[in-house]
């Protein structure tokens, strides 16, 4: 099952990445079952919602900027990214998708989104189809 | 594995749908394993906890309807549903189970509930087991 | 597959059960698959974040805090725990993580943490990989 690196452009934003966890899907052979999308990162998250109107994604980022403002955590004197880990652990790092037919069994206004916090960077997602 | 209709009526409600999701699994024939419960829906989610009280799940929506206001954002001006989008992503579209003696190991005080964010409409709920 | 108690000390805080998934994985013997981590309990959860600065997991409780106050709902009247309820169903009871070459594929800075919202209390972990 692969990993791929997906470069991120921004200190936030969300990438769609579903035509390759389709693509994964597709080349695992399985017919029927699960497959997890996985962030090995603390910063980052995996959420399945609406990208046909990309301001969905805006108003996700802003409405978890409201929830969690920046500069106001312990772990900002280690390193200014607390606000990111609390937005990472709120969304988590995966989640699990049927298969059916092959493929992912997503509805038709969900696509997969890896979510940046604290880019840019290189983002390894996970793609586990049993 | 089946998928099934689960008619909501109110605007915002939550639905406790624990024993349709425990007969999935018993007629799955699984003993143990893992137990996906996920719906294609982009304003809508599956959580689990406490429907003992059902004071808990309305109390779960007032919260989200605290934490995320309604009518302040981009996507209303497309479709006046960007605060339900927002709050099914915060919960996400699925949960998974631990399967234990062919059923369900929930704890005591835990249902699974399929959480209206923008009905009333028909749910498709897809309970997967492996 | 096992399940462990894990013994709370605080009303709130955040445990490592990273060694004690990890063994549990590589007692189950599975080389390649999905290990999920679940809470039976309905003021707990299950999240994956840093701990190499214990800090984060502090600002994790301090950001949910704002977020949800305590004392402000329904279920307060039944029993003095709505917070932890609605806190648990936010994050979820479990978390799903890909396995490889018979171990956990965690990132550098992801660990697994058991959340008790209502403690101190005796917490059952289940781990089930495939």
């Amino acid at each position: 099952m692969p990993e791929m690196i997906i470069h991120t452009q921004k200190t936030q934003e969300m990438i769609d990445i579903t035509s390759q966890v389709g693509e994964a899907v597709r080349r695992s052979g399985v017919q029927t079952g699960l497959c997890l999308v996985y962030v090995p990162h603390a910063t980052a998250a995996i959420v399945i919602n609406e990208n046909a109107d990309p301001n969905v994604c805006q108003d996700i980022l802003d409405a978890l900027g409201r929830m969690v403002p920046e500069g106001a955590w312990r772990h900002d004197r280690v390193d200014h990214n607390a606000a990111a880990h609390i937005k990472a652990t709120i969304l988590g790092p995966g989640e699990t998708i049927p298969v059916r037919g092959g493929g992912l069994r997503l509805g038709t206004w969900q696509s997969v989104m890896l979510v940046e916090f604290d880019g840019p960077r290189d983002r390894t997602v996970i793609v586990e189809v049993r």
